[in-house]
């Protein structure tokens, strides 16, 4: 787990990258690198988009940078594994900051659901885009996660592919150990981690949850957690037992 | 793991609690309950002051709240596990939420400590103190984890009993299964997890870290975290392998 380090930028634009190409900078990026960051005609910047890698490139440009030129690919396309984050949304900036740490967490697709104690009945997609760029950018993860449309709780199960493994934290459940109930199911095949509203599931819901074909509900300890807590705290154990931070060879 | 529910308002006091007490409120407490939770004389609250347990109080006063007449106790005093949340500090806002979800996360103490890539010099305690307080009334916590004075690393490490369990996140070990490692200790006695700068550890501290002699070197992950969620992803593997996560008969 490196920890973030500051000291290498990295931008996600949206151009195809191959060494000696020319990728134009709009106005955002271009005011990013020269007032946030200081960074000017010579100074070097990591970039990706999410297809092609990560290269190394080359401010260009006059007093302003317009222009990135593509040196060299410093590492090459991965692909986020196939965990997806489904979550009531929050409000505002607690929003952003449980889909930063999502992404940060290795989740490849961000659905919100939309239940009965849901707080916030909007989502604002583009905004959800913006903070899985950023936290991307921030922490070196090559591949964006998609952001998927809200849909009503029901309509989503409805949906769903039956042979992923759904991971449903239900405050209710008794305490247990999540790592046992977790390292039980064999790795491989997709997960979906299901992180309701600070109000919890209604009784309906929740047995709906329980009909789902492949579930495993989830409880993370005996004290209340925020949303945005038990997000991180849920991808962690998954990530430990059933993702990718045990090597294959402790499977 | 109830999920975080705002419809019960939660109030620290520092004053004592038993059936009958009236405790007057200061302004700060009174302008909450009265202009952000909209609640005047009559509204029910739950109060603690991390001694006596939670009680269930009437706000009393005339337009303006001014007392709390404490009713009957609703739990009991609990302890906090000895689990020590050690961290470099962050700055600003990000300082705030680390806290704060140190605290969600059930940490007993928290215990900043300045390594050598450190962003923070400072550390404002009060305002440390202040976040305990918000993260324990919104999450039903009833002990108050105590915040420590900063210490540089290696007077924290000189100063610290070799009989805990050092938990050291290491951004440059090697990806390795988490919950074996950690699992393989037992159950038992006093632990410290340790978080380091978002720079890293240098060479000097990490074989320094590596000297204690309960000393686990954990990794989380193969991609760069922020040190806030760091915190969270580590807390939430101690507690589900060596923690209150489970239950004791799952030991």
């Amino acid at each position: 787990m490196p920890l973030a380090d500051f000291r290498s930028p990295r931008l996600f634009v949206d151009a195809p990258l191959s060494a000696g190409a020319g990728v134009a900078l709009e106005r955002g990026p271009a005011n990013y690198l020269g007032n946030v960051l200081r960074l000017g005609a010579g100074d070097a910047v990591l970039v990706f988009n999410g297809r092609d890698g990560e290269w190394r490139a080359v401010i260009a440009g006059g007093k302003r940078a317009d222009r990135l030129d593509i040196v060299a690919r410093t590492r090459p396309q991965d692909s986020l594994a196939d965990l997806a984050y489904v979550f009531a949304p929050l409000k505002h900036a607690r929003l952003d900051y449980m889909v930063q740490k999502a992404v940060e967490m290795g989740a490849c697709a961000l659905q919100p659901v939309l239940t009965q104690h849901t707080q916030a009945s909007r989502v604002n997609l583009e905004r959800m885009r913006a903070n899985v760029i950023e936290a991307a950018e921030q922490c070196g993860i090559l591949g964006i996660a998609t952001v998927e449309q809200p849909l009503p709780l029901e309509r989503y199960l409805a949906g769903r592919d039956g042979r992923r493994l759904l991971v449903f934290c239900d405050e209710a459940a008794e305490v247990a150990s999540p790592v046992a109930a977790l390292s039980a199911r064999g790795r491989g095949g997709g997960i979906d981690v299901l992180i309701g509203p600070e109000g919890g599931f209604s009784e309906a819901e929740r047995a709906a949850l329980l009909k789902q074909p492949q579930v495993l509900r989830l409880s993370l300890g005996p004290r209340i957690l925020r949303a945005d807590t038990a997000a991180v705290a849920a991808l962690a154990l998954v990530q430990a037992t059933l993702g990718d931070w045990i090597t294959a060879d402790q499977c």
